[in-house]
């Protein structure tokens, strides 16, 4: 039997979350469930979009991720469950999975859209504003009992793409921006190693502070240094060391970014 | 094997959860856990009754259901599990439980009622102030290996009813009030469809603040539009479209809301 | 198939700890996974050392706990596996277990202690900043499926032990220390009943608050009551009856505290 993931934007304290497992549970009662996160900021499906795309690649095959940011509900915004190399997405069609679809066209793996319009697979009775308890749970349940998604609805090949802020090139290096700020209070960037000059020679500016310090691992630095380094997800991230980035620099998502290089590198 | 829930006010930082879930696994190893929520205001029965009350008729037959929330724990207040409408309850026979005892008096189903009074079921010693790790837990892991719930102690009939705010009739409507706010900042109220006119014609005041924009799903109004709709439970909802009505009005479970009838309705 | 547990400092937000769920069923799909807490302080080891060693005496033999709160993740600190009383815990060895390694060299329990430095139990691709994912819960995974932990690399006998703070005896009674703040806000210090003489007549000091009232549970007096009572861990706490003693004191976790007895009991 598969694992079903939950990712929201629902929160814990309300019984949203519950309400799922049990219409999960009463469909497929032996299916293992997991938390992923809900505590996705309220309507972001951008923040949505990029912790399924860091959380998936680790599941096993044939794995169920239900995700649930979706400020259009009960507008026509399309339901859809999706097929990408060898796992199962379900929720709003509204770009939640923008990043593993182009990662999953990018990689030549098989990709497969359904328009969940097909009511004998969902709970008898749809309200307009919960179709995460309605839709998506019981759907999730189906496809664990090893329904094909084929018959979920109808296919169709244009899922909505969200913008993902991507670097560009300036006249003496990179500018990007702050993606997210984790839970240690780590600025995680949209650069990469392929921003990184090879030597060095590099000056990162955050507003106007400027960090020179880039390490491989925290345990280089002193408790309290301020650096940056390529995190576990492959991002260039601001941190301070054993402290917090974001109470040090003051910074949210959306910041931008500098990457300057010394003169040799330009 | 059946599927245990728990709901509780014991939030999630320090280990009371873990613990339960090892003295439920240490009795009964191959049981589902599912956490509900852990959030509930502490010592707050009413909003626990509440919670475990929307979410438990979403589970299947057979279900153990653990809720604590137990400002009387080491009083004379007695422990208790209900077999209502197929599903299992254990905790303190202190209210929790009432919307789903009445619910199921209402409807006939059968409801069966036992003090907790045979200590075999229990850990072997039994703190004064951790009842839902002494007693609660190991109770529910035999419930959910099938011991009868008739073994567990005493049946009795007279279970604690806490009194749930209703709607009353005024002269031109009716006055309810806020039952509880959730994650997103919506007003969840205790009026229902029921004290809605057909033909609308109603404004809703919450304080000063007059309602008139009734709506069936966020999607027919812009965002930020404050608006009023029938939510997935079933009551009449206060909201900020894409934003939060708690934070636009300032007010709190228990707010005072008028729904007054224009004169045709009254 | 036995049980593992997760215990961290990462916080639920991000998508670490559905990421470490990915990895732990890619290895072994039908363990279960119970989240004990992930609200450790950020890189308090102390505080993941005190909530391991409550939880894991009540979970069934074979199960594996994994504990990351790892300020040295990078450096030459050595991550390990241990086998302590029939349970298995994976985790830097920073002194995170060093309670529960204490207890058993007490009791006499057979304790084995492994560096795990055999890249075939981990991730192909090991991070700098990311040891949960990439080697500690792949090693779970795997003594989940029943691998030998003297597999998982060599055997050590000198695991990092940190020192908890312990009471200690003054002129008219004992200092100790306020341990952990729980989520209700009572004060759990590291005394115990061992230094509360049998009959009375002693005073517990908080700063210059006086407490007086020494209860056996919370249901002996009225709300709002400032009490001390012998919690369900066995340590002297400090509540407020239905209420939060952090609130009322402002005092927090390292906050001394003075027993003094009465003259007859010094």
């Amino acid at each position: 039997m598969p694992i079903i993931t939950l990712l929201t934007d629902f929160g814990v304290k309300d019984s949203f979350i519950g309400v799922m497992k049990g219409v999960i549970w009463s469909i497929a009662p032996s299916v293992q469930i997991a938390d992923l996160t809900h505590e996705i900021s309220p309507q972001n499906v951008l923040e949505g979009a990029l912790a399924i795309s860091e959380a998936a690649p680790f599941f096993p095959a044939g794995t169920v991720h239900v995700c649930v940011v979706d400020p259009g509900v009960g507008t026509a915004r399309r339901s859809m469950a999706a097929l990408i190399d060898g796992q199962y997405f379900v929720g709003p069609d509204n770009g939640l999975f923008s990043l593993l679809i182009e990662k999953g066209r990018a990689s030549g793996a098989q990709s497969l859209f359904v328009d969940l319009n097909r009511p004998e697979y969902w709970l008898p009775d749809v309200s307009r504003s919960f179709h995460g308890r309605d839709i998506f749970a019981p759907v999730a349940a189906h496809l664990a009992k090893v329904i094909a998604i084929q018959s979920l609805g109808d296919q169709f090949t244009n899922p909505v793409i969200i913008t993902i802020p991507q670097p560009f090139k300036t006249e003496n290096g990179w500018q990007g921006q702050v993606m997210k700020v984790d839970h240690f209070g780590n600025l995680v960037t949209n650069l990469t190693q392929q921003q990184l000059p090879v030597d060095g020679g590099v000056i990162l500016y955050v507003g106007t502070t400027a960090i020179t310090d880039f390490v491989t691992t925290f345990g280089n630095r002193s408790q309290g240094n301020l650096v940056s380094m390529i995190d576990s997800s492959g991002h260039l991230a601001i941190s301070v060391v054993n402290g917090s980035a974001q109470l040090r620099l003051g910074v949210s998502s959306g910041e931008k970014v500098n990457l300057v290089f010394s003169k040799e590198n330009t």
